[in-house]
């Protein structure tokens, strides 16, 4: 088969892979059915997170089970499945509380940019579809798979609950889906923070009850004025920069809650002055698999659509477009198909 | 009256003040039946946080209504009264929601070290007992002012449940209070984190069913060994360096809460390393208003005994020697009587 390649900033290679194959009988191989390139993926892409050497790529997928395991007892060929980009076993104490992405067993999912992907601990790590969806379901069935089970964490994170005033930092698709997970979960007010007329469309069309286009201070300042002065209960922080988090923490009210998942690179938190918000912080990498159940359900009875983060629709051997597409911010999202 | 002046590294001086006088019509004057020195007294004390002038000291508090301004209305003379050390006004947006210490009116309170004490926002700041106190009930009280409840929000940040387990960084007065409270919130296990044998002892008065003497990462090994390699569900972060930090959020479980109470003196969290951990962070100055009725309460009906913190107690006009004394660690906290 042929696979997607990083040989280093802006170098983006398809080309010839070893088929994937069972190594470990809790092993599954799919036939992927799309992928997509990650806001996350653009951090090597672009150079900032180096890499030394050739890296396959690819974390977030669905597809056909093609295979399984000796040891695979839930997963059956045959199966339409979702995935998670970490592994999970579901059993251990970790996953038990809901934190499958700390998983003991975990493993990082990096080849799915590939018509075949191996995925280690399948009965852990994939959710099946109550049967073959139709074709317009899978983009959101795609979504699920990382950037929609990651607003959701982020919302979650955020302690969203029915009535309360949401803040969302960060209009990339994990932003966007992140004003569609408050909505869900019954928020009365969606503050979305974004500057581009496309994107701030999509957060109207999630859910957003408000715009704000000013950043850093001038931002915070505006979500105030919006709060009578008392902050948000819950702002979703969906960007990484030590500028995105604290835009985060100082839009929030005293005892509010910031869930954060975009990943930080080298960004230090001052203790003291954080000491003195009392705002809640949570987040980390989505356990994604621990909302999969849920969510397939409300994509399947097309109760939401996140599908729509994805703009751009690429065969899969044009995956470099799809990278450089989302770097120059042509699309929010590039899906590919094998 | 004199009262009591820092004017530089361990120069503490009892000198002739002025009587405080009502100043605004919220006001209240208290006689102040006792007061104590705070572990956060020995910061400007030991010259760690630098101050410029001479201050007047002490934020922790209980005494009898000598006179209230025009417009307090449930603050009478002649109850005897605990404080805060925030004043708050128990009636704006952050008040209601629970955190008094970033009331929009707060004040802090910065010379109790003396007989008499002016407290603004009186009906908001103060919460009396239900009458004139038994004498041996004074340091318990006193206790409620600040260090109890300190302690009851860490445990509450770190959202103690019935059947947890938690883990305590830190042996002070706070630490230990912490224990006490992580008790009455029904903790199935308590680690105590201790190191000197007088605090083990009253970290076992006060419901620790484990004491762990190793820090850094052996207590966290230590931790994680008494919890079948998953670690703490709650962690109490009652000091306040960098180390302690790292030190609770590496012995929490993924998922787990560290409650931070200890101010934070330029620290810096690398948040990259903190994104992994999956762990809530919550904290910041306890708004012990919230709590003051409750813990009033627990201790009138002499369900807890927060007052064996105070060991050591000396005229007020001997505050130097308190200082010392904690200073030195030869007292875990001095309580002074004018």
């Amino acid at each position: 088969m042929r696979g997607t390649v990083l040989y280093g900033p802006r170098d983006v290679r398809f080309e010839e892979r070893p088929d994937p194959k069972i190594v470990e009988p809790t092993d599954a191989i799919l036939r992927i059915a799309a992928t997509c390139v990650c806001g996350s993926d653009l951090w090597p892409y672009r150079g900032i997170a180096p890499i030394t050497e050739p890296q396959t790529m690819g974390h977030e997928y669905v597809g056909i089970v093609e295979e399984v395991g000796s040891a695979v007892r839930q997963i059956k060929p045959g199966q339409f499945v979702v995935g998670s980009f970490f592994t999970s076993d579901n059993t251990c104490p970790h996953c038990q509380f809901g934190y499958h992405t700390s998983c003991v067993q975990r493993e990082f999912i990096s080849s799915a940019q590939a018509p075949l992907l191996r995925v280690p601990l399948a009965d852990g790590t994939l959710a099946p579809t109550p049967a073959m969806p139709a074709d317009d379901l899978i983009p959101s069935l795609l979504a699920a798979s990382d950037v929609l089970g990651t607003g959701w964490f982020a919302a979650d994170a955020a302690n969203v609950k029915p009535g309360a005033t949401v803040a969302v930092v960060g209009d990339g698709a994990v932003g966007l889906l992140g004003v569609l997970s408050a909505k869900q979960m019954g928020a009365g007010r969606i503050i979305a923070m974004s500057r581009h007329q496309t994107r701030q469309q999509l957060a109207w069309e999630f859910g957003a009850t408000d715009i704000v286009t000013e950043r850093g201070e001038e931002g915070v300042a505006r979500i105030k004025e919006l709060t009578n002065g008392i902050g948000a209960d819950s702002v979703l922080e969906c960007v990484g920069t030590r500028e995105s988090l604290w835009q985060a923490i100082r839009a929030a009210r005293p005892g509010g809650h910031v869930g954060f998942v975009g990943v930080f690179h080298e960004v230090q938190l001052p203790m003291e002055e954080y000491f003195y918000s009392h705002v809640h912080l949570h987040g980390g990498p989505a356990p994604v698999r621990r909302y999969l159940p849920e969510l397939i359900d409300l994509i399947w009875n097309r109760k939401i659509n996140p599908g729509q983060v994805f703009d751009l629709t690429l065969p899969l051997d044009q995956v470099a477009e799809g990278y450089r597409a989302m770097d120059e911010r042509r699309a929010i999202k590039a899906l590919l198909r094998p």
